[in-house]
């Protein structure tokens, strides 16, 4: 992981709140959804395809520990996972809590419209949640 | 996987072009983009973290088998994987072959615009293309 450097969009539009074994997990700044980001700290790495088979392992049970998490702590409807990388070519999966009648609802998150802010006080409240939901 | 029944909307929108060991890896019949689903031949399930963990690492490998030959048959810029599910809540994964220049890109293909119908002798040829690259 020595020569892994994080992307610049991704460090400015997102939060690290843990490192688990593969992964930064983040939390978007754009408060109009429950939104986590795991990039998986590899250098060079586009495709989930990319990674080797032990790797594409670890992200899949990050991917759901995040999942679970994020579900446990906001009680959504339904979990959307991403891995688009049209724009930030670094990989990094979208684990986003969706409900009834949110921003967009049934349609996707990205792309759609602007991003809104976070309250300092409703976004650390929030961070300390899933620090709990997410530690064993 | 006795059990197992096929969304109807899936059915209706997408064609099987192959079952590999857990999954039926069907064909979208929306022309704009190179896009599969994968469906897990699992009853009940809506969220990835309710697959066994065994479930959730032959889906995360069929995953990348799809993607690899659609990438390998396509030549595409970047290869979009999602579940979401807001509207299907059968649990399913897209991947879908992007270029810049396509339908919206480099946003969502989901909700967006109209879907387009293959011609069948294009969808023919794509289809036994998939089956090549998919096949051991």
């Amino acid at each position: 992981m020595s020569d892994f450097v994080l992307d610049l969009r991704l460090e400015s539009d997102s939060t690290s709140i843990m490192v688990v074994g593969l992964c930064d997990v983040r939390l978007s700044k754009d408060a109009r959804w429950p939104w986590l980001i795991l990039v998986p700290r590899r250098a060079g790495i586009t495709e989930i395809f990319e990674l080797t088979p032990l790797d594409q392992v670890l992200l899949t049970f990050e991917t759901e520990l995040v999942s679970s998490a994020l579900k446990k702590v906001t009680g959504a409807t339904k979990i959307n996972i991403g891995a688009l990388g049209n724009i930030v070519r670094q990989l990094h999966v979208h684990v986003i809590a969706r409900s009834e009648g949110d921003a967009n609802w049934p349609g996707p998150v990205w792309g759609f419209g602007k991003a809104e802010p976070y309250e300092d006080a409703t976004r650390d409240e929030f961070i300390a949640k899933l620090r709990e939901a997410l530690s064993p």
